[in-house]
């Protein structure tokens, strides 16, 4: 994996959230689905954005997420992701270059807006979010040209971009042009729901080109229709590359051939939100393999990653990854 | 494992559990240590036992607890023990036959009681346990002899027994006939502390006689001197035979050569109690185990004994976990 600029080059939603605290009523009075993820139109979303009380705008996507997280450790991270060029487009390029990720993608001009997620936090911690694509998915040929694939040595995707047909093609060429420059191709299965609705076309991507599979229980249980965790474990060491597969305050599983490695979670003080666990651990694990530290130590850099962002409201690192992986004396 | 009268034949420390709610001003008055497990004397168990209000009196030990578990999934066992000829030891001896565990060692006679733990439940829900040894540990060579230890596909060791001499030589005479008689030998390490007391002697055991081993993970780290979880576990692979590690509510992890499995832990409305959790685990671990179902099984067996013990105070079940099995779909 050398002669690469980046250590790793994400494919996502580039999202803007919009967070606010509220009442279970006032979720109740706007037919909001609680502790849960809704995607909304555009008209759903300038509604809720006029009913919010003093919003605050954080840039999100989960793969945006995660290569901002690997900067914080360090690593040398991009991004592909299509914004319009909006107020909110421009927040995101700002914050995600303001985090040290290289972000190149040219914002759309169209009439659809940047994405935003309206995000609701309850009084007992609860995040119920409210997502409008937006432009998200309109990426383009050219935002993942083979240069820029070729620059990294992980493509990094996220299944979400599955939802959409003109995402999808986008991230096919993206991943033949990740395998002809012998670079190495990473899933995250985003979502149980996501899963149901992709299974068998992830299923032939793990088949043919995928090398690392990132997946929480629930994810993996779906992908191979089990209630059983064993069951899917076993179907994973069977597919036999390099997996990851986190288990909230159980840790996490890193398989890799005929390695097993158990993952402890990380102790934390107090979870005050466990937005963006996922993807910070899998930016701990990617920053890991791309500096091809052993296994184990990938999966702990991801615990640790983990750790930090369910200490505090909002899904990026707040203190320096690169500085918690030293003191735990991994780096 | 044909030709045995028994599923397993357990060896340990047989106790009796005297319990009672109190106070933690009562705790502090009787200088007794919360939430763990102190060795006392038999003046010091006689002084609480008069001190302690409604007291109920229950069979307990960990090995016994768990050949109670084995007998309540349709298992036959048997259970080699130390009681006196006294009141207590009536207690213990009828409780374990009424539970349909074979016990046929004859009562001590001298003047050391039979073993007792006063317990004292505060309202946190937090057991605090006073544990009077008495003639528990006062095992003898008859009580293990040969035709017994071969009436049993399994011979189950608690490692408490370690702590005394007199014991672990009766041990050791029971696991070579054991091994004589083509059985196979489980060890359970009983207690982290336990660990460390016994570390050397533990681990040549498992180079030379053990075949299944019980742990949960802070004995596993402790066998292995490790803060890491991952490390222990591959430890116990490299030593290559049959082990199940447990892990509260992450579940366990069975290994078997080359063979990993993960099992989740048993959903419950409410943890009550957990004491004994352990106990059932190996319970339902070795009923799997000498029945010859798969690995995956006896550890899901193990995590539904678990589940049930920790629904309600005290360390036996309450419920047939052979129906609960059955319900499983498990046998």
């Amino acid at each position: 994996m050398t002669n690469a600029t980046f250590d790793v080059l994400g494919v996502g939603h580039a999202i803007v959230d919009i967070l606010a605290t509220t009442t279970d009523a006032f979720l109740n009075e706007h037919g909001i689905a609680k502790n849960s993820m809704t995607l909304v139109d555009g008209y759903r979303a300038e509604m809720l954005g006029r009913s919010m009380k003093n919003p605050v705008e954080a840039s999100g996507g989960s793969g945006a997420n995660t290569m901002v997280g690997v900067a914080s450790f360090g690593g040398t991270a991009a991004f592909i992701g299509k914004v319009n060029d909006d107020r909110l487009g421009q927040v995101f390029m700002d914050d995600i270059r303001h985090a040290g990720v290289s972000f190149d993608c040219a914002p759309a001009h169209g009439k659809v807006a940047t994405a935003s997620s309206h995000i609701l936090i309850t009084p007992d911690g609860h995040r119920s979010m409210n997502t409008f694509l937006g432009c998200a998915s309109a990426l383009e040929d050219a935002d993942a040209n083979p240069t820029r694939v070729a620059s990294a040595k992980i493509l990094y995707v996220e299944g979400y971009l599955w939802d959409t047909d003109s995402a999808k093609s986008v991230i096919r060429a993206a991943i033949a042009r990740a395998k002809a420059a012998k670079r190495k191709v990473a899933l995250t299965l985003s979502d149980p729901f996501c899963v149901g609705r992709w299974r068998d076309e992830f299923k032939a991507l793990l088949a043919s080109d995928v090398d690392i599979l990132f997946a929480n229980e629930a994810e993996a249980k779906a992908l191979y229709e089990t209630e059983q965790f064993d069951d899917a474990f076993q179907a994973v060491r069977k597919w036999g590359k390099t997996a990851a597969i986190t288990r909230s305050e159980s840790g996490s599983v890193v398989v890799e051939g005929g390695r097993v490695h158990i993952i402890e979670a990380e102790p934390v003080e107090r979870v005050v939100d466990t937005t963006g666990a996922g993807d910070q651990y899998a930016a701990g694990f990617l920053f890991g393999y791309a500096r091809e530290l052993p296994l184990a130590v990938c999966g702990r850099l991801g615990s640790i990653a983990a750790a930090e962002v369910i200490s505090h409201v909002g899904p990026r690192p707040q203190v320096s990854l690169k500085s918690l992986a030293a003191k735990a004396g991994l780096i």
